[in-house]
């Protein structure tokens, strides 16, 4: 089974990574560009019984190693059957 | 305008960050996990006439900047309307 954990900063923690990439699109004329923050992605591959274990699975993993929830925030994604 | 993109790395790429989450999934007993890649996620804000103009130049940012499309492949995602 594959899933996706989408990691993002909270809204309205400073994102200085996404503040230097906003920077650099400005100076290669990319003006248009008002803000940009920078999120992980991580991709899984994993066995689980259903969806549903292994959604449970994967949020256990996110609270306790893959996000730090005291800034980020994270959604999961899962894809197709085993 | 809000769009997300995805960079993550060629199938083929060794992901060494990816495999250190991977041990320590596994040390703290997620023995079920079999792989983990990981890639970034930018969200960004811009003003652009259409969705098809705002796709365009993320491709450009994308190539130029965003990716190293060497590495690193990347998908578009736009969202809703102005």
């Amino acid at each position: 089974m594959k899933a996706k954990v989408y990691i993002t900063l909270k809204d309205g923690v400073l994102d200085p990574q996404g503040k230097a990439v906003m920077g650099a699109l400005d100076s290669l004329g990319y003006s248009e560009v008002k803000d940009v923050r920078v999120g992980k992605l991580m991709e899984l591959e994993l066995s689980a019984a259903s969806k549903e274990e292994a959604e449970k699975r994967i949020r256990e993993m996110s609270e306790k190693l893959l996000a730090n929830t005291v800034v980020e925030e994270f959604s999961i994604e899962i894809e197709g059957g085993e």
